[in-house]
């Protein structure tokens, strides 16, 4: 098992909380400092014992740092990495947990410059609706995957470290290719973020908003529960993740045509045909699961 | 609280087998007699104890009945109708639990005849993704809303007895007009259905479907939980609401496309002010339901 002296966390909301959370309960972590742009959260981060104590973008913070974790939203990291690029130490090991990794590496490459080595991108897939250090609980990670896109020249200490941390959190750490990271994510993740969001949207916006809503059940709760996630950080992700994402839109926008030409020439033997595949799929995909 | 005396629910399955168990923990119902297509389901529901006995489609089930539950796919609904029209008592009320009601309305006036002043269409929005006697629960209508489209002509008594029947299980009744009724369901209801089968369609028809699927987590197993719901079932909601449907499929291309724009354009305000209106919305939604 890992154990890290010093872990810095940069934005202590759901991922970054848990992450410290999950280190410090078992027992990996010796000091943790949060730093954070709202000073209430920091506090507050403070007052669960997620953090000992916060820090700020100095030297003293970040200069015997073993282990650096960016949990920014997407948007934030070009600010953060310029701003810890020469504050960071030596032996320092940075990684992130951005939803997007194309983006995060070429940031890198450009801001991290003599640390670049020791830059590890991650993206822990796990985490709720909700937002803040308040979110955070250290069994998030437990289970879920981890995916990491080492570059050709990340140091495979500096690997080793990131891997060994998650693996204490409880996760499952993986291994790809940044692009390739993205267009899964693409598909499975955000893609559905945004067709969630735009639901809600269109019931919002309509005339009959109240009523509508007053019959909403059970089945648009858990449809649209990912449309409580974080605003900024959901932004972030789909800016950076633009082309990916205008990709499986236009096939999920064909998918869709497809559908409506089956109803419009009232094709119950199609419909039933694609409702029945993408049950038995769906119930494989939960049974593979367990 | 009312009384019946002999219950016939015609489909024993999530939502007639609720239906039978809440009236029987009510106390509400004497004897409770289920009909269906397949042999080992009525059996099942005699085991788990939501009907008493199997019968069928014949005077000596429907004739000395006090209630009949039609909870059929609503494509099996004429062939049901027209067989139960001839073996009605001349007091039996009749309810049905079809997810559409103006397809179901117009079906009753051709086929019914002389009982449908005594036909009280109804729909109670509960359900899960589950289906069959063996996912019959109790508790299934608690809180939740029943909605009833009587017709001008139907009798005061049924329209009492059914309401009363509704709400010994534990449900809110409600009064809408079938085509009120129908396009409400069709956006907060059919359309998120739709739209859960044709993302899982989606992932699950890609060459790296399984590659895919082992990178989503509970962001997409909530989105697609309805995607595991009654195909048939479903195919006969979508063909039976397709007008109100297609309409709600549209306004949702448009909004996506608008979306689609944002992205294009890289606007990030745009996207953020949609996911924040979005959540908030949904946030209000959720606090109003509690």
């Amino acid at each position: 098992m890992v154990r890290i002296d010093k872990l810095v966390v940069v934005g202590v909301g759901l991922i970054g909380g848990s992450f410290a959370l999950a280190l410090k309960g078992a027992g990996a972590v010796g000091r943790v400092v949060g730093v954070g742009r709202g000073a209430a959260n920091i506090y507050r981060a403070q007052e669960l014992k997620i953090i000992d104590s916060g820090g700020a973008l100095d030297a003293a913070t970040f200069g015997d740092a073993e282990l650096v974790l960016l949990a920014v939203p997407v948007g934030q990291m070009p600010d953060v990495m310029r701003a810890i690029a020469p504050l960071l130490g030596k032996k320092t090991v940075v990684t992130d947990a951005g939803s997007t990794k194309e983006d995060v590496v070429a940031l890198a490459r450009r801001e991290l410059k003599a640390s670049l080595a020791r830059f590890v991108p991650g993206h822990p897939i796990a985490g709720t609706e909700k937002s803040g250090a308040e979110a955070a609980f250290p069994e998030l990670y437990r289970e879920r995957k981890v995916v990491l896109t080492p570059l050709k020249g990340t140091s495979p200490r500096a690997k080793a470290l990131v891997k060994g941390a998650w693996e204490s959190c409880g996760a499952k750490v993986f291994e790809l290719e940044p692009r390739e990271h993205d267009a899964v994510l693409a598909t499975v993740s955000h893609l559905p973020h945004v067709l969630a969001y735009a639901l809600v949207d269109q019931v919002a916006a309509s005339r009959d908003a109240k009523r509508l809503f007053s019959y909403a059940a059970g089945g648009f709760r858990d449809f649209t529960r990912i449309a409580s996630s974080h605003p900024e950080m959901w932004r972030d992700i789909c800016i950076a993740n633009k082309k990916a994402l205008l990709a499986e839109l236009d096939r999920y926008g064909r998918g869709l045509a497809r559908v409506k030409r089956m109803l419009e020439r009232g094709d119950a033997k199609a419909l039933e045909a694609l409702f029945t595949g993408a049950r038995e799929a769906r119930d494989r995909w939960l049974k593979n699961r367990e």
